[in-house]
């Protein structure tokens, strides 16, 4: 009994996908897709041009100090062949390769690579998944898709405008016209944090520690600034939290915020705002949506990491949208398609159901042929949820799509 | 000199995708989104429905003999934590997962792993990237996109029928009009294979050399047969080859030919067809182009896979589209998209630019906004180049798109 039991559970235990990472079912496939073709067709209407980096980067380059804590995270990649018995032998790196953490470092090193072949002021888009090795949680994979538009070569205010724009736009046509975007600017936060006493060098760790507010509260940031710090850091630090309500923007974003016209409203200054990427130079975004528990997007200006790769400098910027969340929150408009299933007592009628098949499809019909089953209710039940309302029988002496007795589903 | 030409050739060596894989430029991207949005659409009108599987799957399933040489070529992912500590201690395996090699290995586990959910018979898609670390060549990627249909459940010729009218009708759409399909059947390419002399437990081996046929012609494979088996079968080996073009399809064939009506004209019986894969039991297909040099697709039927991964055995079949061939055959009709560019002398009217450019997009128009630059034929060039061919400047009294004055760069 007990081992026929962990028989079972063996047998299923070997049909999983990788731990923290999950198979799309396909009415989840239709609508990620449907929502993906609405963000690409958005962002294309800005003239905003699509790119495609491998999965895979050179492990040095996702080692580089780029990406944070991220870099902790990164799938390795095992060298191969002779370079995996010399690696293993002389006890050097095992790893050449490893799955990108994030679409902006492979991105910056694309905007490396082929400059010579881009525009000056490259708007890219990119579209894909990334992969992190966290702890499997609730809501957390291992794989997921990220969707960016970023701005390369623009130092002015008006690639955070578009970036800003479009991905309001964006939103709105998927539903989530009450999306708003948090905003801050790194160089006032960092002076805000130098002026509650901390030294240059203690930035970051500070950074860290502010960017918990949302999880702990101003007390819980209190409390662990008061350790790292001393206690006068803490209550100046709980002061400047509680006092920076009211929203008046910094006037390094102000420009910006005019510039937004109407959109304006959706943008909030929000001084406690940090982000954990350490390579923001300038503004910094975080979207928002009332009925998601976290972000559902952010970004913000980056202009020193294109220089990392190759010899010139460039200005950079760019925006990030967690399809994962989104897909949860995102309201389509229902697709209208006229379908019907063509239904077979044999495989003999497998020349005619296709000719059928054809000419429906040609009229815009969606059309599945299917062999009827013996359990005819279940398989009735199975095209319903498949989204079928009506089917027809395909008899010998149909020829013509015109010929068919249609019915609905009861 | 030498030693900045070192420097010069070290930071352009730094800039690179990893070796064998490579960048999507824009303009390649978009021809290929635009392909594979117009296969997927044609496979839905027919009721398949598309599946999405992990990048990764457990290194057990892709090393457990389904995936033949392939299995050779995986991508290893590198043990985590105490884990990967403890595999170096203990000289075990250093990788837990590995970058799928192919679409059919992961859609089985997926099949096996969801089935009560799906329906009895399964009409997949399966539209990804795919990795092999094989020697890098020119033409050959260590990442690439198949585009997979399946049907999993079906042991009936409809199945076999419906992939191929499903891929030549999706290749009519891409303006491959001319994609014919060789086709064989492994139960009689073994009785051939026996009637030459060759032992069933030397079946595999006979059928890698007649694999290639194609790259070394008969009297190459009849040298490597007489290697391997002696001259006698070399000899049968010969003439079967040589009398194996009067395209007579086997009766085990003429069901399924007959089932094709129209499309039957491009069927070819191609008794020398093999096909690498372990796995096929039945019909095998391989798409070919008169203006392809090598296949631009294949398949085939394999019964036993589902059965590896879970309890039960289920009917499968399956054709996979080369995405990266047909990418550069592909004729797709050019898309009526009007586009402007909508050009600035100064960030101070990005308020303004954004809102017009609103209004356009909501006429459809594709809109983009670039600031003046210093060098103006060069960016003129560039947008030229991007594929815009109208342009308007923006003053500061202009305040609604109507009042543009819009130009055709010369």
């Amino acid at each position: 009994m007990i081992s026929s039991l962990c028989q079972t559970l063996n047998v299923a235990n070997q049909v999983n996908p990788p731990r923290g990472m999950r198979d799309i079912l396909p009415e989840d496939k239709l609508l990620r897709e449907r929502l993906i073709a609405s963000v690409r067709q958005d962002y294309l209407a800005r003239g905003f041009q699509e790119v495609e980096t491998p999965a895979l980067e050179d492990i040095s380059r996702l080692s580089s100090g780029q990406g944070g804590d991220n870099e902790k995270l990164v799938f390795q990649v095992l060298k191969r062949g002779d370079e995996l018995e010399a690696a293993i032998k002389s006890g050097s790196g095992l790893a050449d390769l490893g799955l990108r953490f994030d679409l902006t470092v492979p991105l910056t090193r694309y905007f490396a690579t082929n400059q010579a072949l881009l525009p000056r002021v490259f708007k890219a888009i990119q579209i894909g998944p990334v992969w992190r090795a966290e702890r499997p949680q609730k809501g957390r994979y291992r794989q997921f898709l990220q969707c960016d538009i970023d701005i390369i070569g623009d130092a002015s205010l008006l690639a955070e405008a578009e970036l800003l724009s479009a991905s309001l736009a964006a939103l709105a046509n998927l539903g989530l016209e009450d999306a708003t975007i948090r905003i801050n600017h790194r160089e006032v936060l960092s002076q805000n944090i130098a002026s509650l006493g901390i030294e240059d060098h203690e930035q970051l760790s500070a950074m860290i520690t502010i960017d918990k507010l949302d999880k702990i509260g101003i007390d819980g940031v209190a409390s662990e600034l008061a350790q790292k710090f001393g206690q006068p850091v803490a209550d100046a630090a709980s002061e400047w939290l509680l006092n920076q309500k009211d929203n008046q923007f910094p006037e390094i974003l102000q420009a910006l915020v005019d510039s937004m016209g109407p959109l304006a409203t959706k943008i909030r200054y929000d001084a406690s705002l940090v982000r954990g990427m350490g390579y923001y130079t300038g503004a910094i975004f975080e979207i928002e949506h009332p009925l998601a528990s976290s972000s559902i997007g952010g970004g913000g200006r980056y202009d020193s990491m294109v220089g990392k790769w190759s010899g010139s400098d460039a200005p950079a910027v760019g925006i990030s949208l967690g399809i994962e969340r989104i897909i949860e929150l995102a309201r389509l408009p229902k697709e209208q398609v006229s379908s019907l299933v063509l239904m077979l007592d044999s495989e003999a009628l497998t020349g005619q159901a296709l000719r059928i098949q054809s000419e429906l499809i040609a009229q815009g019909v969606r059309c599945r042929i299917e062999l009827r089953q013996k359990n005819f209710k279940v398989q009735m039940a199975s095209l319903i949820k498949q989204g079928f309302e009506k089917f027809a029988q395909l008899d010998p002496d149909i020829t013509s799509a015109s010929d068919l007795d249609v019915r609905l589903f009861d």
